[in-house]
């Protein structure tokens, strides 16, 4: 006998939607961590962040609806962070640390929504824009890139068969049940969930992230998204971001200050967090510029996370500047975060292996390949490189040089004047895929 | 927020076993056939049916719990056909005939049971016999089997963790699917669902036949399981089974009835069915010796069913002897059933196209194929070769010589005799994998 629960049934009739984002946990830990610190430098800085679709040949507005798009974005504007939830961020310790977020920060999150948003189409694409105070703007970075992929991926699989979509669920587990599989023979793998924002969908990056725990063990330490980590009981994931540098490098008044942008955000940062937290993103104006000029004490952080350069180029530049610093690399944290999949991984981890502490930041790869999985005709769940990204900050415009030009962000008279100040010096450009 | 069916898993909890054949219509639609036949032309004739494990080296006692077995059997013996299967089994039209089933056999069906069953265990093997009527035994052949079966993959999949259970099934339906697109392209095919005896699982082999279907479209033309045709709106497909000469030749007097019993089981045969029903198994004790010795009028039967021999020869060869009879061989049927998989289907679309016409009954390699597709160690999962054969008729030994000395089953004695009335020409043992 089958049998049909009527009023479960008749409940679901009656959404109005299915709401992509259910939280504002539902985020990157980092944004929390970041949060805390502007909200006590810079809680009047005004900001504007904004989509890009680097992927100009995938038409989002031709697939996505604007009204489901605004849908979900007015649902996301309609959460507040719950209870239990602020609960969890000040009774849990993070990266061994108790207390992380202060009792004012989590009594100012309690109130705390998403700011309202700006949304056009032009040329078949979204312009999405989201103007205001810094301290709200800043959190909507991984929701809205989270929505539109997902609405993205429900477009590509709308009206299709209900086998076909098993299937293409089937392939895809089954595919990274592989992946997992590869990675077990690591015995030294630290790795970590970093798909929130490019992910296929919510339920589909929480299949990958437990599938992860019950294939990897203990070598999966944790998951970026602060909803997984609290409902799985994983670490919470994360440092900083390339906004810190852009907005401050913005917000710098000449030339001279400018060019100490990058180390002063690090001195922020080390004021507010300790630890494994001192990671360095060097790349923001260009790795070799970073690294040319940067002070003495920046080689005591615990590590640096490239996140544009080949991993390996990358790691060796970097390795080589601690040992002029004198410092024993093998201390020494890398975190590779930049379109890792399988096969970046093991060559990176047996490259550096006893060389220096490693750890993996899995994203795109992890949550969105369903690349060869679809049991019919579609490019739509082929990932595509979104970002959401720091444009202006009080007035003044943001730039990432990026060591890869092809990541690089702002207006080009200002990305001139920033190559002027930090120079060049190998960035190299590489196709961008995810 | 997640919404528990409190009545729901109450009352699961209280389920005694979770039964592999839930209904009497799980079973092939040959039997029917055959049994409203032996019902109106044996009555009275006991036979023994034997399960026979042919891959000795899997110790089925040392793997399923003989409690657990027998629970199953006893389930089994509880069912009755119901009244909508009944309802269903009249009104239905079958291979194009309304009415195939008599209402006095239906009114019989109706108090039908399955008999008795004896159970030991020997040298790590079950011995499962099944001893009465003819008109009773014969309907444990598919349940018992299927029983065993399921027993032995649940076996393989106890305590296994959610993840890996979950893989394993994606993996499966993602190898499954594989097939199907590649026998998606053959225009012309004409395939059904063979799988019931052999099947990992029930519900395993109705998401099989309902992703053939979704992938196939009309080239799938049914199931021989009743139960999912009726389910699935498909196409019942069988004919008649060795059991029906086997026993006539059991109970032949003397050795010159022994030599006419495969062609007077076709003349009882069609006494009965028509059109596409007329379907001669060759094989049951060579099919050479069967063409060398058939009346003209086998040659006015629809077509062949080879199933030992492999398929391209035996086709062949029943192509040759149709063109010798004066037959046009396109007008002709053969159906492929023995083990077939989608390289040999392939091969023998291929080589037959155009020639004759072709139907593929799949049947293990559809429903069980998990080979590969563990993510632990296990052989368990693999398919063996099981059969449940009628032994004994009236107290005389029931033997089968087929095409393959491998699939022989019989008193060695009486395989002698046989193989000297029938001669043993064309026989030839391959190694027999599921």
């Amino acid at each position: 006998m089958v049998f049909t629960d009527i009023a479960t049934r008749t409940y679901n009739h009656n959404w109005r939607l299915d709401p992509i984002v259910r939280s504002l946990l539902d985020t990157d830990f980092y944004k929390l961590l970041m949060l805390q610190m502007i909200r006590q430098l810079h809680p009047d800085v005004r900001t504007t962040f904004k989509l890009i679709n680097r992927t100009r040949r995938v038409r989002l507005a031709d697939i996505i609806d604007e009204g489901e798009l605004r849908a979900q974005l007015d649902h996301a504007r309609s959460l507040r962070f719950g209870k239990k939830e602020l609960i969890w961020l000040a009774g849990n310790s993070f990266y061994g640390r108790t207390q992380m977020f202060s009792p004012d920060f989590i009594a100012w999150l309690a109130d705390f929504r998403l700011p309202d948003y700006e949304l056009r189409q032009v040329d078949g694409q979204y312009e999405l824009r989201f103007h205001g105070l810094w301290i709200e703007t800043m959190m909507w970075e991984i929701p809205a890139l989270a929505i539109i992929n997902e609405l993205r991926s429900r477009a590509a699989m709308k009206s299709r068969g209900r086998f076909a979509l098993d299937v293409l669920y089937a392939r895809a587990k089954a595919k990274l049940w592989d992946k997992v599989e590869r990675l077990s023979v690591l015995p030294d793998l630290v790795i970590s969930d970093f798909g929130t924002r490019r992910r296929h969908g919510f339920l589909w990056q929480r299949w990958c992230v437990e599938a992860l725990k019950e294939g990897l063990g203990d070598r999966l330490i944790g998951s970026s998204n602060v909803l997984l980590a609290m409902d799985a009981d994983l670490e919470a994931i994360g440092t900083n971001a390339h906004e810190l540098p852009m907005v401050q490098a913005a917000l710098a008044p000449d030339d001279a200050a400018l060019a100490r942008a990058p180390y002063a955000v690090l001195e922020q940062w080390q004021a507010h967090y300790g630890g494994n937290l001192r990671i360095a993103l060097p790349d923001a104006f260009g790795t070799a510029a970073f690294l040319k000029d940067a002070p003495d004490w920046v080689a005591d952080w615990t590590g640096f996370r490239p996140d544009s350069a080949p991993p390996i180029e990358a790691g060796e530049q970097i390795i080589r500047w601690w040992q002029e610093k004198g410092r024993d690399p093998r201390s020494k944290l890398l975190i590779f975060s930049d379109g890792m999949d399988v096969d970046s991984i093991e060559a990176t981890y047996r490259h550096f292996h006893g060389r220096v502490r490693m750890s993996f930041g899995w994203g795109t790869n992890l949550t969105n390949d369903f690349r060869g999985c679809a049991p019919f005709e579609t490019d739509g769940l082929d990932p595509i490189s979104l970002v959401c990204k720091v444009v202006e900050a009080n007035g003044h415009p943001a730039v990432k040089l990026s060591d890869n030009p092809e990541k690089a962000t702002g207006d080009p008279a200002e990305i001139e004047r920033y190559l002027r100040v930090f120079g060049g010096d190998g960035r190299q450009a590489v196709a961008v895929q995810v």
